[in-house]
């Protein structure tokens, strides 16, 4: 690793104006706020945010918040934003990812000619790629012929508005290449966001894809009128299954126990804030997924990955139950009472069963 | 394994008529309804509650309601109660004890002699003694001189009230004699309640008793205005430490990220039914432990845990920070805001660190 992340001064762009892609870009500019005053040697960072929208990137640069997302907070106000990607890209040494997963193959080839060839990649995405079946660290490895101690991921329980707020919340960063991971953990490293490092790739990435799929089923247990013990029990079976899948490609299990696998999932069931459990929700009080999507003018992320992600469980030999109930109950007209009865009523198991 | 969960008829009893021991009591006796109704040759479970309070037990025979905790909730019918514990005792092949920890051991002594020699016994309580450091199961094996393959414990995302009302909830039966666990898991399995097994009593139990603690400590962030990502964070790293003291006496890792860990965990610290959880956020709101105990009337199961679970963990050279924390807010006034930046601000670690 050269100049990215030694006692240079470091360029960080982040692609994506989004909420989590804004977010992030000010935990960065507040670390590196944060080091300098403790150690005034330290190299100066800079960041800059890329947005497609003019008005967005408009905002943040005159009035440092983006009106879209977060109207009222204040962001650093050393962040600057671009509409220009190839601008924000020229010299980034660490680059950010922060796009939606179904453009980000069409972005990285109209991007690739832009990057720094010794660019460390950051994907803040969570998802299954629909048909490859890939994980985001493989579409952008293979997009972009970037070695593995390039490629890394950030993922924990992050909702996005309550650290715009700048409230205390934790991450995990991985890379297959340590020493790229301890880099950028510093580089994160703010006073209310606290990043701890992994390995595990494949762990902290499967984490992130299930957790929007049982997110949708908690959801629709909610929508249901269940309560807390129900829910902490497909919480809890959820991570199981997640972690078998994990298993099976590779992962260590520990990872799912720990923030990026358990702790993604629980701020995501807990919170009104995420988007799949909302979904789920109004599924779950009977509205058919057409008409969840006409009236929240989107689909949730766990819509599209729960069957990329069901046909990876069955290409690996993995039982994926809840997954399965999801996939069934958005495309093949289960009702949530059906699959909640048949949940229950399998034959009586030890508890390790499975594993 | 004699009578007891064989062919004949089978009597169980369930000694303490509060939330808890009300509705499992309930539980066994629709779980013996629903064998009966799909076995007609299943044998005949009677179930009888055994209460202190006179007017709880005439209340249960003559209503079939508990008022002090479930006004309006109708229990199974076939469900009796007595306020004689010799009686409840006698020729009972199960007995379910859910009394206060604090008198347990007074308790026992007080049953012994009325006790079966073969009976199984089944804890529903969470806590370690004070003093002793024992667990609960300790202490029966202990005062009643069973062997192993008669204690067992149950334990789970198991918040009483929804369970009364015949919501879904899952739970583990765990008893080092894997039979025993097997057939108590058929006694209480009814449509809405299921128990997977498991051998791990050590597991489970220490899994019930630090979730109070963890309870206390998110009840108090969710006290002081923090939202859900610091709330996961802290369930998440809880659970870390409580899987890292259960392992170093014996436990299997897996226990704690089943059922009665992580799910015990996640149902106590998302629900406002939660006794710890509410205690802890008039903590976290700026009442003292004296205050908050003057207000609601008693002490919560994880503040007298909590000092017995922190002495457990320096016995057994294992770092309990988060409790620690706990125990000094709840005793050597440090406050919820310096306990969160000590845990925000230590050095930055990998994830696994300590696991």
């Amino acid at each position: 690793m050269t100049a990215p992340m030694g006692t240079d001064n470091v360029r960080i762009a982040v692609l994506g104006a989004g909420s989590w892609g804004t977010v992030f870009a000010n935990i960065i500019a507040d670390a590196a706020d944060l080091a300098r005053e403790r150690h005034p040697e330290a190299p100066a960072v800079e960041v800059v945010l890329w947005g497609r929208r003019a008005s967005v990137v408009e905002a943040v640069n005159r009035t440092s918040q983006n009106p879209d997302y977060f109207p009222g907070i204040d962001l650093n106000p050393r962040l600057t934003a671009t509409d220009d990607a190839a601008k924000a890209l020229s010299d980034a040494d660490v680059v950010v990812l922060a796009v939606p997963s179904q453009t980000l193959r069409g972005n990285l080839v109209e991007w690739r000619p832009h990057l720094r060839e010794d660019a460390v990649i950051v994907s803040l995405m969570k998802g299954v790629e629909l048909g490859t079946l890939s994980r985001v660290s493989q579409i952008i490895a293979e997009v972009l012929e970037f070695p593995e101690e390039r490629v890394a991921v950030v993922s924990g329980p992050n909702l996005a508005r309550e650290i715009a707020e700048r409230q205390p919340a934790t991450a995990v960063v991985a890379c297959p290449h340590e020493e790229t991971a301890v880099r950028l953990q510093s580089l994160f490293k703010s006073a209310y966001f606290r990043p701890y490092t992994s390995t595990d790739l494949v762990g902290v990435e499967i984490g992130g894809a299930m957790k929007n799929v049982i997110g949708l089923a908690v959801g629709m247990a909610e929508g249901m009128g269940f309560g807390d013990n129900t829910k902490a029990s497909l919480i809890t079976r959820g991570l199981a299954e997640t972690t078998r899948l994990a298993v099976a490609l590779g992962a260590d299990e520990h990872t799912l126990s720990g923030l990026a696998g358990m702790g993604d999932l629980v701020a995501t069931c807990s919170s009104p804030l995420s988007r799949n459990r909302t979904f789920g929700e109004k599924l779950g009080a009977g509205q058919t997924l057409e008409q969840v999507i006409a009236e929240t003018k989107q689909t949730a992320e766990g819509v599209k990955s729960s069957e990329s992600i069901l046909e990876l469980g069955w290409r690996h030999g993995v039982d994926l139950p809840i997954t399965e109930a999801v996939v069934k109950m958005l495309h093949h007209d289960l009702s949530p009472a059906e699959a909640l009865t048949a949940f229950m009523a399998r034959s009586s198991k030890p508890e390790r069963y499975g594993v």
